[in-house]
């Protein structure tokens, strides 16, 4: 960095205005922790551009004056990506002021907005043209699109919709020079070219600042139905889903998978929720279909749990009868994280394999677990018609804090050894950031890394934009 | 290239054996040609490799001797992507001998499959073990699989389950300098660093030679509707796609514009072609529904085609009783571009425009080439869901070749012109190639095209990939 602090903070202020410049210590730590409570590095400052072109004035800046930046958006990814760097100062470039929805197009079915724009107040914009944006995540309330589109983010609808990615038809984004590289096209077909659009999502904000993007949407969902099923194994589970896939006909939703000890921690965290079931299982599905148009779910629905309780894959069953009782199921799914977190330290992955092989997986890196750690308890639930698994371990009781630390680490590299012999992957929808680092590179081939620093290095080759996340920073120049 | 021409055949075949070398120039014929009968340059000659190994093999020689290559699929794209380049020679490597299917996984919903794999063998054995390959293009029983992935293919049925890049869950190519990147996944969710197969995917071979892939199943569709229906203008089949889009539950699967020429060229073309119809209509909407579990489509579509009756949005429409009248009316749809051809010398294009503005713009884009040609005719059919259209024109009789020729290259700048103020794509399903090259290099903006050759070069420095394609070839090291 060329010039003092001061100097850099009054350009800065001259660039954006009071409100857009923030270096007060106490208003810094909105910005430097997330939602799991870690806590990075102390950043330079943070910016609050308003606009495109206040973001790509300030990147001109920080790249004439060789200031590192992190873009940021809600901060609730789980991988440290959006957290000022702990070796070198960065800026952070908050995109929380640019907020509007551009336009919405219901006959085209799409949308256009500024990346800061939280993820509930796009879907219920759509909502408000009778339209749909299905993009579900525990985080919606506060995380923004422009995270949603650098981390390539998933959640519990993507069997049916897709990741962020199948979901963009168009991206406006700021180069880690401040060129502004406009792709910003409403269109559902445009093959022209290499893709940059599918090279910038999912990159974690390395190659560049996503400031506007034009959403897919769908019809908004008339009808749903959501139902809890029990049953005897993961391995039920899966062959449940073949079924579900099949019978449903493209409406199915979601097929969440929750373990007894999900159900017994959503308990602990929602002291409200009673079990819908009369007895207990060792695992639930819990299932949604919705359709925009008039399409008899009830019946399609009551099709498919016959066959299942006839051929002894369904073990029982409980039908939402209204959109509170729906809510109330879906709440077990969330209450578990939350139960899961009551419990102290504990190990979170999210990894996952090919579907027709999750239950193999499950039972050889259970019994893998187990052989290492006796007392350890494992934790899986997830989303079975991606593959993808957040396989989580509590650990023994009576621990020190440290000893558990120790052995949740050893443990995750056993499971991440299970989850290479299966051919899959050990950050299904979280990125890699820089708490997943360490475990990626150690499994990318030479090719792959040697492609990824060249594509970083293209874009950004003085290494001033979110360096060191997913790959290691480039010395700087 | 360095050697003669006889030691560069000789060694070639010592790397692949006599049947996997061809330099009899009768035998390149086929290779030289396309669907539209377009013939580039003469080849070096053409190998055909049968592994992913020998691919790899041969791509290490070619960049040894510095040999500039031309990878090949089923030759049947329409902007001369795959033919030998007129100004250099270059090395046709033709797929075609990579055609085993690798592995089938019906409760996973994925299918690896050899690139060369005809996309009809590919749609077969995957109904074989009741599941569905969605992709569906007139050159379906010639087309290959790599050649899909190369060109991000589109065709018929995108609106439901998109182009092609959304069918691909892994990749396995030989980069220019003959290594192998390996990326072939059977993973729904793989969210590790940049998504290099998404630049692989519509790269038109110029980023390396795919071999394999890991294909996206769905379920079979049980049950399907096809429908003709009549509306009275492109806006009354806007409007009408908008219906059936929100009342046909994500169960639509194609819905295809026609005009009324578009019909009367198929029964030109297909004289066991009858009018489904009593009365002529000026445009026709050609409709599918489908599911895979026991949906009451006709119940739906019953209930959307009443109310599109009463709206006075639908004017006349026909069902298909069966599947042979299914058929029958898939059949106007491909017989249609056939009585085009006997036609003669037309113009084709391939647009897209947001779908709201379809209307707007079929209206201005013919108006503007009226303007110029008050005897041209145009002939606008296309895929309303994804905003695509062929906006095609036929000449005014009687003029001499050279002046007809000369006339359509005009009216397609009119055209692209009118795409340019709708915001459109000038290349929707189609690619870049060669044949689109101008008319791209002239709508792209310095820095996206920067981006584009720096992407080539860290890919091919070499410059001996399929060169020249998309962006022009780089002078060569």
């Amino acid at each position: 960095m060329n010039g003092s602090m001061a100097d850099v903070i009054a350009e800065l202020t001259a660039l954006l205005g009071e409100r857009g410049v923030l270096d007060d210590p106490q208003d810094l730590e909105r910005y430097t922790t997330d939602w799991g409570g870690d806590r990075l590095g102390t950043p330079l400052a943070v910016v609050r551009p308003q606009s495109t072109e206040e973001v790509a004035a300030v990147v001109r800046f920080c790249h004439e004056r060789r200031i590192a930046m992190a873009p940021q958006g809600g901060h609730t990814g789980l991988v440290g990506g959006a957290l000022p760097d702990a070796d070198r100062p960065e800026l952070i470039i908050s995109l929380e002021r640019l907020r509007r929805i551009r336009q919405l197009d219901p006959l085209g079915f799409t949308m256009t907005v500024d990346s800061g724009c939280i993820l509930e107040e796009v879907k219920r914009a759509a909502e408000v043209e009778d339209c749909y944006f299905p993009l579900a995540l525990g985080a919606q309330g506060s995380c923004q699109i422009g995270g949603n589109i650098a981390t390539n983010a998933g959640g519990v609808n993507v069997l049916r919709y897709g990741m962020m990615r199948e979901l963009v038809l168009g991206l406006e984004v700021v180069l880690p020079d401040g060129r502004i590289w406009n792709g910003l096209k409403a269109l559902r077909k445009d093959n022209r070219g290499y893709r940059l659009q599918q090279l910038f999502i999912g990159s974690e904000g390395t190659l560049g600042i996503v400031t506007g993007a034009v959403l897919k949407l769908l019809p908004r969902p008339q009808r749903s139905l959501t139902a809890l099923l029990a049953v005897a194994s993961v391995d039920a589970a899966v062959q449940l889903y073949g079924r579900a896939r099949r019978e449903c006909s493209d409406l199915l939703s979601a097929f969440e998978l929750i373990p007894r000890l999900g159900m017994e921690l959503a308990f602990e965290a929602a002291s409200q929720l009673a079990d819908p079931l009369a007895s207990r299982y060792p695992y639930y599905v819990l299932l949604e279909l919705s359709a925009s148009g008039p399409v008899e779910l009830d019946e399609l629905f009551e099709r498919f749990l016959e066959q299942g309780l006839h051929s002894g894959l369904l073990l029982d069953g409980a039908m939402a009868a209204n959109v509170a009782q729906a809510q109330r199921f879906w709440l077990i799914r969330e209450a578990m994280v939350e139960g899961q977190r009551l419990r102290g330290e504990h190990l979170r992955t999210d990894v996952s394999v090919p579907i027709s092989r999750i239950a193999q997986f499950v039972e050889q890196a259970s019994a893998a677990v187990v052989a290492a750690s006796a007392h350890a308890t494992v934790l899986v639930y997830g989303h079975i018609g991606d593959g993808n698994l957040h396989f989580n371990i509590l650990p023994p009781a009576g621990l020190t804090a440290e000893a558990a630390s120790g052995l949740l680490q050893q443990l995750e590299g056993i499971i991440f050894a299970e989850v290479d012999r299966f051919d899959g992957s050990i950050s299904a929808e979280h990125g890699i950031g820089r708490a997943k680092q360490e475990a990626y590179l150690a499994r990318i081939a030479e090719t792959e890394l040697g492609l990824l620093a060249g594509i970083k290095h293209l874009f950004d080759p003085l290494a001033l934009m979110n360096a060191g996340r997913i790959i290691p920073a480039q010395p700087q120049s």
